[in-house]
């Protein structure tokens, strides 16, 4: 069975962006690019959830119009270079985005129109590395109301932000997680990963 | 000038309540207690808002009519016995709650009606130890909005709530912490400690 996990870059008061949108307060050092490499390279397949999807593509396209630098690259730049990207022996990343009124996605990337629970169940049990699913959307909420997330993974940034797009939202009833591993990370970010808990 | 700390047990999406104000999910153990025992120590003076005092008197006299266990203790519990307790050098804690409906307190806890943030910031500059907010409430983000928080201490338990009483509200400003500590603690528990950037 496939490992389907959550997560992301996210403030101590658990949001991904902050009040106006804006990923300025992101820290990029060598340390988050060693735990996403090491990360992506467990993952074939990434999914995620309309606005995210919209997100991405116009991060990516203003990035790709900016000098690039070490600090430029934002979530969005990240998600549609990995999304574009191989994975490490060599079949494509394939991306899935769900949405029921999107008509039209690039070449390679896959609409699913279809009930997201259902489908990621089913995706599971087909042959292939892990999946990642990007957090903030609505789609992490039906993939827990589902229950086939199976991991968490967290980068806690310090700072409130007090506003923006929560990484989690209410999914009904509480989840009981198991911590795999937290670590400080450069920046004074505590980066955190969680198993959940199916035993109760 | 005197340190004021926010901070709770609180769930990793957040909040220190569960949906229908249960403290259930929190896990006590002797690393809680020992980080617990050192930090009252270094405090004289707790404050909070009427909501918490409320909750808090609630919990305490539902704890006291019940057989006391180790693992029955809540945060009211500690809360309404920490309220009463004396300092490690014997001087008795100032507890003080926040309210502008509240008419009666018991003797020894003080009312304050006037703005939390000027009357806390007068409170710093009198001569004592540590000052502890008890998070979750609208206390705290008044506090936040006015500056007047130093350091904030997080004890993350593993589990997804969804809802229930946030320990972080809306300040209306982003605000830059400083890592202190992070350490993992008993039950998965991820107790971390910040100070508050005054430098940005």
């Amino acid at each position: 069975m496939r490992t389907v996990t959550y997560g992301a870059a996210c403030s101590l008061d658990g949001f991904i962006t902050a009040r106006d949108g804006g990923l300025d307060w992101l820290h990029f050092s060598r340390d988050v690019e060693k735990a996403m490499a090491s990360y992506w390279a467990t993952v074939d397949t990434i999914l995620m959830g309309r606005k995210t999807w919209e997100a991405a593509m116009a991060q990516g396209a203003a990035d790709s119009t900016a000098a690039a630098g070490a600090d430029e690259g934002g979530r969005g730049k990240a998600v549609a270079s990995d999304a574009a990207a191989s994975s490490e022996d060599g079949e494509a990343t394939a991306t899935y985005v769900f949405s029921r009124t999107l008509r039209e996605v690039p070449a390679g990337v896959q609409l699913v129109g279809s009930d997201a629970g259902e489908f990621v169940r089913a995706l599971k049990e087909q042959p292939g590395k892990g999946i990642c699913v990007l957090g903030g959307g609505e789609l992490g909420r039906s993939l827990f109301e589902a229950g086939v997330i199976d991991e968490l993974g967290l980068n806690i940034h310090p700072v409130l932000l007090g506003s923006g797009v929560p990484l989690f939202r209410d999914a009904g009833q509480d989840i009981n997680l198991e911590l795999c591993e937290s670590r400080v990370i450069d920046g004074g970010c505590v980066y955190s990963t969680y198993r959940v808990r199916r035993d109760r």
